[in-house]
Protein backbone atom coordinates (compact mmCIF):
# COMPACT_ATOMS: atom_id res chain seq x y z
CA UNK A 1 0.00 0.00 0.00
CA UNK A 2 3.00 2.43 0.54
CA UNK A 3 5.93 2.27 -1.80
CA UNK A 4 8.27 4.78 -2.96
CA UNK A 5 9.41 6.30 -5.72
CA UNK A 6 12.93 7.22 -6.68
CA UNK A 7 13.74 10.01 -8.74
CA UNK A 8 16.87 11.17 -10.29
CA UNK A 9 16.37 14.71 -11.07
CA UNK A 10 18.60 15.94 -14.78
CA UNK A 11 18.67 19.80 -14.00
CA UNK A 12 18.82 22.63 -11.26
CA UNK A 13 15.32 23.37 -12.21
CA UNK A 14 13.44 20.17 -14.01
CA UNK A 15 10.01 18.86 -14.15
CA UNK A 16 11.17 14.85 -14.48
CA UNK A 17 7.87 12.45 -15.30
CA UNK A 18 6.86 9.82 -12.63
CA UNK A 19 3.68 9.19 -14.20
CA UNK A 20 4.73 5.67 -14.95
CA UNK A 21 5.92 4.89 -11.77
CA UNK A 22 3.58 5.85 -9.80
CA UNK A 23 1.16 3.85 -12.59
CA UNK A 24 3.32 0.77 -11.27
CA UNK A 25 2.78 1.37 -7.75
CA UNK A 26 -1.33 1.68 -8.24
CA UNK A 27 -1.20 -1.84 -10.25
CA UNK A 28 1.56 -3.34 -7.56
CA UNK A 29 -0.66 -2.61 -4.46
CA UNK A 30 -4.22 -4.96 -5.98
CA UNK A 31 -6.04 -1.86 -4.81
CA UNK A 32 -9.04 -1.15 -7.40
CA UNK A 33 -11.01 1.70 -5.93
CA UNK A 34 -9.75 4.29 -3.89
CA UNK A 35 -7.38 7.22 -4.02
CA UNK A 36 -3.23 7.95 -4.25
CA UNK A 37 -1.46 9.87 -1.95
CA UNK A 38 2.16 11.21 -3.11
CA UNK A 39 4.04 12.83 -0.73
CA UNK A 40 7.66 14.86 -1.58
CA UNK A 41 9.43 14.87 1.79
CA UNK A 42 11.77 17.40 0.56
CA UNK A 43 11.65 21.09 0.93
CA UNK A 44 12.98 22.33 -2.33
CA UNK A 45 11.06 20.30 -4.39
CA UNK A 46 7.30 19.44 -5.07
CA UNK A 47 4.59 17.26 -6.72
CA UNK A 48 2.80 19.39 -10.31
CA UNK A 49 0.23 17.41 -11.93
CA UNK A 50 -0.14 19.09 -15.50
CA UNK A 51 0.36 18.18 -19.64
CA UNK A 52 2.94 15.77 -20.35
CA UNK A 53 1.99 15.24 -24.28
CA UNK A 54 3.81 18.64 -24.85
CA UNK A 55 7.30 19.29 -23.24
CA UNK A 56 6.73 23.11 -23.88
CA UNK A 57 3.81 23.16 -20.94
CA UNK A 58 6.41 21.81 -18.20
CA UNK A 59 8.95 24.66 -19.79
CA UNK A 60 6.54 27.51 -19.40
CA UNK A 61 5.40 26.67 -16.15
CA UNK A 62 9.08 26.46 -14.72
CA UNK A 63 10.01 29.84 -16.43
CA UNK A 64 7.29 31.81 -15.23
CA UNK A 65 8.41 30.28 -11.35
CA UNK A 66 11.93 31.54 -12.30
CA UNK A 67 10.51 34.82 -13.14
CA UNK A 68 7.80 34.90 -10.13
CA UNK A 69 10.54 33.48 -7.84
CA UNK A 70 14.08 34.42 -9.37
CA UNK A 71 17.11 33.23 -7.93
CA UNK A 72 19.24 35.91 -8.19
CA UNK A 73 16.56 38.39 -5.96
CA UNK A 74 16.90 39.44 -2.41
CA UNK A 75 16.73 36.40 0.29
CA UNK A 76 18.17 35.89 3.53
CA UNK A 77 18.43 32.42 3.61
CA UNK A 78 22.18 31.30 4.11
CA UNK A 79 21.97 28.09 1.92
CA UNK A 80 21.60 30.29 -1.24
CA UNK A 81 18.44 28.61 -2.70
CA UNK A 82 15.66 30.43 -0.86
CA UNK A 83 13.82 29.98 -4.44
CA UNK A 84 13.85 26.66 -4.61
CA UNK A 85 12.32 27.13 -0.93
CA UNK A 86 9.45 29.19 -1.89
CA UNK A 87 8.70 27.95 -5.46
CA UNK A 88 8.04 24.34 -3.42
CA UNK A 89 5.56 25.92 -1.26
CA UNK A 90 3.83 27.26 -4.54
CA UNK A 91 3.04 24.36 -6.22
CA UNK A 92 2.65 22.24 -3.01
CA UNK A 93 4.09 18.94 -2.14
CA UNK A 94 1.53 16.58 -2.34
CA UNK A 95 -0.96 14.98 -4.54
CA UNK A 96 -4.18 13.03 -4.14
CA UNK A 97 -5.46 11.48 -7.44
CA UNK A 98 -8.45 9.09 -7.86
CA UNK A 99 -7.65 5.12 -8.66
CA UNK A 100 -10.89 3.77 -10.61
CA UNK A 101 -10.72 -0.17 -11.56
CA UNK A 102 -7.26 -0.88 -10.62
CA UNK A 103 -5.44 2.20 -12.76
CA UNK A 104 -4.45 5.97 -11.59
CA UNK A 105 -7.45 7.78 -12.56
CA UNK A 106 -5.75 11.00 -14.28
CA UNK A 107 -7.45 13.27 -16.61
CA UNK A 108 -6.87 12.20 -20.15
CA UNK A 109 -3.91 15.14 -20.79
CA UNK A 110 -2.85 14.82 -17.12
CA UNK A 111 0.80 13.63 -16.18
CA UNK A 112 2.38 13.67 -12.28
CA UNK A 113 5.85 15.48 -12.28
CA UNK A 114 8.35 15.61 -9.45
CA UNK A 115 9.35 19.14 -9.27
CA UNK A 116 13.09 19.91 -8.56
CA UNK A 117 14.09 23.38 -7.89
CA UNK A 118 17.23 22.36 -6.89
CA UNK A 119 18.98 19.47 -8.52
CA UNK A 120 20.21 17.80 -9.82
CA UNK A 121 20.23 15.14 -6.88
CA UNK A 122 18.27 11.91 -5.80
CA UNK A 123 14.49 12.37 -4.80
CA UNK A 124 11.83 10.50 -2.65
CA UNK A 125 8.29 10.18 -3.53
CA UNK A 126 6.31 8.88 -1.27
CA UNK A 127 3.19 6.83 -2.21
CA UNK A 128 0.26 5.22 -0.40
CA UNK A 129 -3.11 3.92 -1.86
CA UNK A 130 -5.91 3.86 0.28
CA UNK A 131 -8.52 1.10 -0.84
CA UNK A 132 -12.47 2.15 -0.75
CA UNK A 133 -12.72 -1.53 0.41
CA UNK A 134 -14.07 0.38 3.65
CA UNK A 135 -16.87 1.86 1.71
CA UNK A 136 -20.23 0.84 2.67
CA UNK A 137 -21.28 1.00 -1.14
CA UNK A 138 -18.31 -1.57 -2.05
CA UNK A 139 -19.68 -4.25 -0.09
CA UNK A 140 -16.61 -6.11 -0.23
CA UNK A 141 -16.23 -6.53 3.35
CA UNK A 142 -17.97 -9.66 4.00
CA UNK A 143 -19.61 -11.60 6.71
CA UNK B 1 -18.95 7.55 -2.70
CA UNK B 2 -18.00 8.66 -6.13
CA UNK B 3 -19.87 11.07 -8.00
CA UNK B 4 -18.92 13.62 -11.29
CA UNK B 5 -20.10 17.27 -11.09
CA UNK B 6 -20.18 18.63 -14.32
CA UNK B 7 -20.00 22.48 -14.54
CA UNK B 8 -20.55 24.63 -17.16
CA UNK B 9 -18.09 27.88 -17.10
CA UNK B 10 -19.35 31.11 -18.47
CA UNK B 11 -15.49 32.76 -19.09
CA UNK B 12 -11.98 32.16 -19.90
CA UNK B 13 -11.35 32.75 -16.71
CA UNK B 14 -13.52 32.41 -13.51
CA UNK B 15 -14.16 30.88 -10.23
CA UNK B 16 -17.50 28.64 -10.84
CA UNK B 17 -19.09 28.26 -7.24
CA UNK B 18 -20.06 24.55 -6.98
CA UNK B 19 -20.19 24.27 -2.92
CA UNK B 20 -23.78 23.48 -3.53
CA UNK B 21 -23.00 20.55 -5.44
CA UNK B 22 -20.19 19.37 -3.14
CA UNK B 23 -22.53 19.40 0.06
CA UNK B 24 -25.55 17.47 -1.94
CA UNK B 25 -22.47 14.87 -3.05
CA UNK B 26 -21.53 14.86 0.53
CA UNK B 27 -24.97 13.92 1.55
CA UNK B 28 -25.78 11.65 -1.15
CA UNK B 29 -23.12 9.65 0.09
CA UNK B 30 -24.95 8.98 3.81
CA UNK B 31 -21.10 9.50 5.00
CA UNK B 32 -21.38 10.81 8.62
CA UNK B 33 -17.51 10.98 9.41
CA UNK B 34 -14.71 11.33 6.94
CA UNK B 35 -13.45 13.33 4.06
CA UNK B 36 -14.19 14.70 0.75
CA UNK B 37 -11.42 14.63 -1.88
CA UNK B 38 -12.25 16.72 -5.00
CA UNK B 39 -10.23 16.53 -8.01
CA UNK B 40 -10.04 18.59 -11.18
CA UNK B 41 -8.98 16.18 -14.28
CA UNK B 42 -8.08 18.82 -16.32
CA UNK B 43 -5.05 20.69 -16.76
CA UNK B 44 -6.28 23.78 -17.44
CA UNK B 45 -8.39 24.14 -14.29
CA UNK B 46 -7.93 24.01 -10.80
CA UNK B 47 -9.94 24.09 -7.78
CA UNK B 48 -10.04 27.24 -5.21
CA UNK B 49 -11.58 27.26 -1.44
CA UNK B 50 -12.20 30.87 -0.73
CA UNK B 51 -14.74 33.32 0.42
CA UNK B 52 -17.81 33.40 -1.13
CA UNK B 53 -19.93 36.03 0.39
CA UNK B 54 -18.58 38.59 -1.43
CA UNK B 55 -17.86 38.13 -5.27
CA UNK B 56 -15.04 40.09 -5.33
CA UNK B 57 -12.85 37.72 -3.58
CA UNK B 58 -12.80 35.76 -6.75
CA UNK B 59 -12.53 38.69 -9.02
CA UNK B 60 -9.54 39.92 -7.26
CA UNK B 61 -8.05 36.57 -7.16
CA UNK B 62 -8.17 36.07 -10.70
CA UNK B 63 -7.02 39.71 -11.27
CA UNK B 64 -3.77 38.71 -9.60
CA UNK B 65 -3.19 35.62 -11.10
CA UNK B 66 -3.61 37.44 -14.55
CA UNK B 67 -0.92 40.08 -12.80
CA UNK B 68 1.21 37.29 -12.20
CA UNK B 69 1.18 34.56 -15.16
CA UNK B 70 -0.22 37.35 -17.97
CA UNK B 71 -1.78 35.11 -21.17
CA UNK B 72 0.10 37.59 -23.54
CA UNK B 73 4.08 36.39 -21.71
CA UNK B 74 6.18 34.82 -23.81
CA UNK B 75 5.64 31.23 -23.70
CA UNK B 76 6.50 28.21 -26.01
CA UNK B 77 3.52 25.76 -25.52
CA UNK B 78 1.46 26.35 -29.00
CA UNK B 79 -1.89 26.12 -28.14
CA UNK B 80 -1.85 30.02 -26.74
CA UNK B 81 -2.90 28.66 -23.27
CA UNK B 82 0.13 28.60 -21.16
CA UNK B 83 -0.65 30.71 -18.90
CA UNK B 84 -3.84 28.68 -18.01
CA UNK B 85 -0.99 25.50 -17.09
CA UNK B 86 0.44 27.51 -14.86
CA UNK B 87 -2.27 29.06 -12.78
CA UNK B 88 -3.31 25.62 -12.38
CA UNK B 89 -0.88 24.25 -11.18
CA UNK B 90 -0.37 27.22 -8.85
CA UNK B 91 -3.88 26.68 -6.96
CA UNK B 92 -4.14 22.71 -7.72
CA UNK B 93 -6.07 20.99 -8.69
CA UNK B 94 -7.56 18.95 -5.96
CA UNK B 95 -8.67 19.29 -2.00
CA UNK B 96 -9.87 17.77 0.81
CA UNK B 97 -12.62 18.81 3.07
CA UNK B 98 -13.63 17.36 6.09
CA UNK B 99 -17.00 15.76 6.62
CA UNK B 100 -18.70 15.93 10.04
CA UNK B 101 -22.16 14.78 10.86
CA UNK B 102 -22.84 13.84 7.58
CA UNK B 103 -22.03 17.62 6.58
CA UNK B 104 -19.12 19.03 4.72
CA UNK B 105 -17.03 20.70 7.33
CA UNK B 106 -16.06 24.31 5.33
CA UNK B 107 -15.56 27.29 7.38
CA UNK B 108 -17.91 29.72 7.74
CA UNK B 109 -16.45 31.82 5.27
CA UNK B 110 -15.42 29.28 2.84
CA UNK B 111 -16.95 27.57 -0.05
CA UNK B 112 -15.15 25.96 -2.89
CA UNK B 113 -14.88 26.88 -6.92
CA UNK B 114 -13.98 25.37 -9.63
CA UNK B 115 -11.04 27.81 -11.12
CA UNK B 116 -11.62 28.04 -14.98
CA UNK B 117 -8.48 29.79 -16.53
CA UNK B 118 -9.70 28.54 -19.93
CA UNK B 119 -13.37 28.15 -20.65
CA UNK B 120 -15.69 28.82 -20.88
CA UNK B 121 -16.51 25.03 -21.35
CA UNK B 122 -17.75 21.88 -19.75
CA UNK B 123 -15.55 20.77 -16.87
CA UNK B 124 -15.77 17.74 -14.70
CA UNK B 125 -15.12 17.65 -10.79
CA UNK B 126 -14.70 14.11 -9.36
CA UNK B 127 -16.24 13.99 -5.92
CA UNK B 128 -14.96 10.93 -3.39
CA UNK B 129 -16.14 10.61 -0.17
CA UNK B 130 -14.05 8.75 2.52
CA UNK B 131 -15.73 7.40 5.50
CA UNK B 132 -14.00 6.92 9.10
CA UNK B 133 -15.86 3.70 9.50
CA UNK B 134 -12.58 2.29 9.72
CA UNK B 135 -11.40 4.31 12.69
CA UNK B 136 -10.49 1.91 15.67
CA UNK B 137 -12.28 5.15 17.85
CA UNK B 138 -15.58 5.59 16.14
CA UNK B 139 -16.12 1.41 16.80
CA UNK B 140 -18.78 0.95 14.42
CA UNK B 141 -17.18 -2.31 13.24
CA UNK B 142 -18.88 -4.27 16.28
CA UNK B 143 -18.06 -7.87 17.99
CA UNK C 1 -9.13 10.42 15.20
CA UNK C 2 -10.30 14.27 14.62
CA UNK C 3 -8.91 16.73 16.87
CA UNK C 4 -8.54 20.50 16.69
CA UNK C 5 -5.78 22.53 17.15
CA UNK C 6 -5.57 25.94 18.32
CA UNK C 7 -2.99 28.71 17.12
CA UNK C 8 -2.60 32.52 18.28
CA UNK C 9 -0.87 34.19 15.18
CA UNK C 10 1.62 36.73 16.35
CA UNK C 11 0.93 38.95 13.11
CA UNK C 12 -0.43 40.08 10.11
CA UNK C 13 1.92 37.98 8.23
CA UNK C 14 3.44 35.02 9.72
CA UNK C 15 4.33 31.31 9.08
CA UNK C 16 3.41 29.55 12.82
CA UNK C 17 4.97 26.55 13.89
CA UNK C 18 2.64 23.95 14.57
CA UNK C 19 4.73 20.63 14.24
CA UNK C 20 4.84 19.93 17.80
CA UNK C 21 1.73 20.01 17.59
CA UNK C 22 0.28 17.98 14.76
CA UNK C 23 3.21 15.17 15.93
CA UNK C 24 0.62 15.23 19.07
CA UNK C 25 -2.16 14.76 17.38
CA UNK C 26 -0.86 11.96 15.46
CA UNK C 27 0.53 10.09 18.50
CA UNK C 28 -2.82 10.35 20.49
CA UNK C 29 -4.32 9.17 17.84
CA UNK C 30 -2.58 5.61 18.50
CA UNK C 31 -2.59 5.14 14.46
CA UNK C 32 0.52 3.60 13.60
CA UNK C 33 0.44 3.77 9.96
CA UNK C 34 -1.84 6.02 6.91
CA UNK C 35 -2.10 9.88 6.80
CA UNK C 36 -2.52 12.44 8.46
CA UNK C 37 -5.17 15.64 7.04
CA UNK C 38 -4.82 18.78 7.75
CA UNK C 39 -7.27 21.71 7.27
CA UNK C 40 -7.86 25.43 7.97
CA UNK C 41 -11.31 26.53 7.99
CA UNK C 42 -10.63 30.26 7.07
CA UNK C 43 -10.19 32.03 3.86
CA UNK C 44 -7.08 34.74 4.62
CA UNK C 45 -4.89 31.80 5.88
CA UNK C 46 -3.40 28.54 4.88
CA UNK C 47 -1.08 25.64 5.37
CA UNK C 48 2.81 25.88 4.59
CA UNK C 49 5.29 22.50 4.73
CA UNK C 50 8.70 23.56 4.46
CA UNK C 51 12.14 23.69 5.99
CA UNK C 52 12.00 25.05 10.06
CA UNK C 53 15.62 24.88 10.99
CA UNK C 54 16.57 28.49 9.58
CA UNK C 55 13.50 30.72 10.17
CA UNK C 56 15.29 32.87 7.40
CA UNK C 57 12.88 30.38 5.16
CA UNK C 58 9.52 31.22 6.73
CA UNK C 59 10.93 34.81 6.31
CA UNK C 60 11.56 34.64 2.41
CA UNK C 61 8.73 32.92 1.99
CA UNK C 62 6.24 35.80 3.06
CA UNK C 63 8.72 38.44 1.51
CA UNK C 64 8.30 36.83 -1.82
CA UNK C 65 4.35 36.19 -1.39
CA UNK C 66 4.27 40.09 -0.09
CA UNK C 67 6.20 40.96 -3.22
CA UNK C 68 4.06 39.15 -5.44
CA UNK C 69 0.71 40.07 -3.84
CA UNK C 70 1.00 43.23 -2.24
CA UNK C 71 -1.37 44.52 0.27
CA UNK C 72 -1.63 47.90 -0.80
CA UNK C 73 -2.48 46.96 -4.83
CA UNK C 74 -6.01 47.45 -6.37
CA UNK C 75 -8.26 45.63 -5.52
CA UNK C 76 -11.89 45.48 -5.15
CA UNK C 77 -12.64 43.04 -1.90
CA UNK C 78 -13.99 46.37 0.44
CA UNK C 79 -12.08 44.67 3.63
CA UNK C 80 -8.95 45.92 2.69
CA UNK C 81 -7.27 41.73 3.05
CA UNK C 82 -7.89 40.83 -0.06
CA UNK C 83 -4.23 40.58 -0.47
CA UNK C 84 -4.63 37.56 2.25
CA UNK C 85 -7.33 36.30 0.35
CA UNK C 86 -5.31 35.45 -2.74
CA UNK C 87 -2.09 34.56 -0.71
CA UNK C 88 -4.23 31.71 1.23
CA UNK C 89 -5.39 30.22 -2.32
CA UNK C 90 -1.68 30.33 -3.29
CA UNK C 91 -0.02 28.10 -0.65
CA UNK C 92 -3.68 26.06 0.14
CA UNK C 93 -5.42 25.44 3.06
CA UNK C 94 -5.38 21.68 3.27
CA UNK C 95 -2.17 19.22 3.42
CA UNK C 96 -1.87 15.29 3.63
CA UNK C 97 1.07 13.61 5.22
CA UNK C 98 2.22 10.15 5.64
CA UNK C 99 2.01 8.42 9.36
CA UNK C 100 4.71 5.31 9.70
CA UNK C 101 5.12 3.43 12.69
CA UNK C 102 3.31 5.59 14.80
CA UNK C 103 4.75 9.44 14.06
CA UNK C 104 4.01 12.02 11.75
CA UNK C 105 6.46 10.98 8.28
CA UNK C 106 8.15 14.29 7.49
CA UNK C 107 10.61 15.21 5.72
CA UNK C 108 13.84 15.45 7.95
CA UNK C 109 14.10 19.23 7.03
CA UNK C 110 10.07 19.52 6.73
CA UNK C 111 8.17 21.95 9.28
CA UNK C 112 4.34 22.28 9.34
CA UNK C 113 2.99 26.00 9.77
CA UNK C 114 -0.21 27.62 9.72
CA UNK C 115 0.68 30.64 7.18
CA UNK C 116 -1.36 34.05 8.55
CA UNK C 117 -1.75 35.87 6.35
CA UNK C 118 -4.53 38.42 8.40
CA UNK C 119 -3.22 38.42 11.89
CA UNK C 120 -2.90 38.50 14.73
CA UNK C 121 -5.53 36.94 15.62
CA UNK C 122 -6.71 32.91 16.75
CA UNK C 123 -6.81 29.94 14.49
CA UNK C 124 -7.97 27.04 14.26
CA UNK C 125 -6.23 23.86 12.40
CA UNK C 126 -8.78 20.38 11.62
CA UNK C 127 -6.47 17.06 12.18
CA UNK C 128 -7.84 13.87 10.81
CA UNK C 129 -5.70 10.59 11.13
CA UNK C 130 -6.84 8.26 9.18
CA UNK C 131 -5.57 4.46 9.95
CA UNK C 132 -4.50 1.75 7.52
CA UNK C 133 -6.35 -0.84 9.17
CA UNK C 134 -8.36 -1.30 6.15
CA UNK C 135 -5.65 -1.86 4.05
CA UNK C 136 -5.77 -5.63 2.70
CA UNK C 137 -2.07 -6.02 2.71
CA UNK C 138 -1.73 -4.91 7.00
CA UNK C 139 -4.12 -8.16 7.26
CA UNK C 140 -5.04 -6.69 10.71
CA UNK C 141 -8.78 -7.26 10.32
CA UNK C 142 -8.50 -10.52 11.91
CA UNK C 143 -11.04 -13.53 10.52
Amino acid sequence: MRAQIRVQSRQRECLEDITGQVREAVRRSGIAEGLCHLYVPHTTAGIVINENADPDVPRDILERLRALVPPDASYRHYEGNADAHIKASLVGQWALVPVAAGELALGRWQGIFLAEFDGPRERTVVVTVLPSAAWPQTGGEGP
